[in-house]
């Protein structure tokens, strides 16, 4: 199993994730301003996801760009993980519709809390397979990003229930966090090409 | 014809199937959990199919790594595979919109038959491509699970008119089969490679 | 320019045309065999759209694959093949809903004739790019397959508004035509390696 | 992160939005020629963006190709293009829905000016990370068209209010602008490898 087909399989279904999406929101009939209005919830919605996926591809580009074996568990982590992210368009469409009620907000934090948690286990299955002088488990180190985030996302699900604003809150922050630039993995494979 | 470019090609038609079936399940109008219910059988049909497609991606992958020529009447037999694994989306939202009635549930197995007699097929047109010392048809074997699961699936469509608790039950049994993990084309592989 | 990404790209929208048409198969809401009965003349357009589109990805391959050099006029030539082959998708729903009526019919044969000028035009582009030694030029030869075929489609268009059945014969002829497995560019291909 | 796989992935988006466009042109239910008329704003607007996708397309290809080092910095300009690119299909079906009316000609524009600013973007990202004799720099020079395209899209914004067909008109004259091969990049690369 070649690391290339794994890759370019992902980036074809993440690529259409992250188009589909769009469809999302629907052309309205009227051509008014204020028929776009009521697609302001939906337009927001979509530029959240963008940048979720966006992160995703970023950060699973760098992962695999760290292993070196593919393993037949890696493909169906990887598997796992794409079909958390294939909710994405549903989920922001749900939430966008509704105007962020309670319902949708909550099950967008469960879409959310499911793919971090697919993409942990996707990185564990990686750096067991790769043996303990694995260059992504240096990379990674205590991985504090990886490890807050399904906690903020378990904390929105419930306090959607009265505060959604806070669980959009919650939302928009762990976007930001890993917008921040990590460059741990550049870091330990330059190091690791220099020795 | 390169190798590369059917494979891409394939990965990409595969990778649009598994993305766009999760546009079988319509986001509801309603925001309440209660809206998310009639939606229960449409997401069962959808993990169901997304497993299969998973599998069939992963089978692809594997049988072309161990075909050294590509003729034309491998292109042809790979699109007639394409051809049935691209009908999953609609028997999918037609299943799942239904709540597993039986002709619906019927149609499903007929996709997956010819889904699974168009892999044989391919992979005959691939054996007899390579010559007698193929290393896919050392690879396959006897090939229980090929000659197993349409069997399975042969049965499933009439038993869909009485009882399709059980059709649906060997539609799960012919997914199990396939993922537990196969090492029949790897151990071939990596023994080829070492003598 | 790399050919790489030319045909990257190609395979990329032509594997979101073949498989987006199926979306044009509406999931019916109720679940008898009678509800699929109105499907089947979507469902046979269906059939014939995918294997044209399989034949000018085919087809496509082979072309780009004599090809040498990458210039800017072939990359609009091929964009705009890619633009009739886009309408396919709509031609195919179209023909199909209103069960082979003569205007959707002719429709139908237009968008055959205009990707056949299409792909004759890309044809001449590259060879008059690749200079008179062209290998595809030589393998084309006299090209009877591709004189014959617009012809074909330029018939049935008018044809379609009195015996619609007849053009609808035109159009799997004119599939069948370019089935049956044509070997001259492997052929001229094969001899140039080995002189 | 290599730049073979910023190129894919941008590919498949671009791909997947150039193809899905056309699925804002719904196939009606009447089999008339009558039945196509309303469609024609549709069309004419998909050609228009047809046009401008595959110019973005060709762009960011000679961009990239000038490009020598992949950055975070980079990654994220891209994805930013990629969003806009994403709205193209909704801003072309309200546009061509609405034939051609002040608010959604206007939104096209957003569209294509925001497009145009992130393209602008990129380009200043990536000259900025390949330092001071950046190929692409030269090859930019003094980049006329990148500065004169928002320009015409700024302005046709608000005169959508009075006269839409000008607006449509400057939207034509962006995509001409750009059809007219431009040989810069390609001049300074083949004279980098004279050197």
């Amino acid at each position: 199993m070649t690391k290339g087909r794994l890759e370019a399989f992902s980036d074809g279904v993440i690529a259409i994730i992250i188009t589909i999406m769009v469809l999302e929101m629907k052309v309205p009939h009227g051509g008014g301003l204020e028929d776009l209005r009521p697609l302001l919830a939906v337009f927001l919605s979509y530029v959240l996801s963008f940048l979720y996926v966006g992160i995703y591809w970023n950060n699973h580009h760098h992962m695999l760009h760290a292993a070196t074996t593919v393993t037949g568990a890696m493909l169906w982590a990887n598997l796992h993980l794409l079909f958390w992210l294939s909710l994405f368009p549903f989920a922001t469409g749900w939430m966008g519709e509704n105007h962020f009620t309670a319902v949708p907000t909550a099950l967008y934090g469960v879409v959310l809390l499911m793919a971090a948690i697919a993409y942990y286990a996707l990185q564990q299955t990686i750096i067991r397979a790769q043996g303990h002088e694995s260059i992504l488990k240096k990379a990674v180190g205590h991985d504090w990003k990886g490890k807050l985030s399904p906690v903020l996302y378990a904390a929105a699900i419930p306090l959607a229930f009265w505060w959604q604003w806070i669980s959009l809150g919650l939302y928009v922050v762990g976007a930001v966090l890993w917008l921040i630039p990590d460059r741990r993995i550049e870091n330990v494979l330059s190091t690791a090409r220099h020795n």
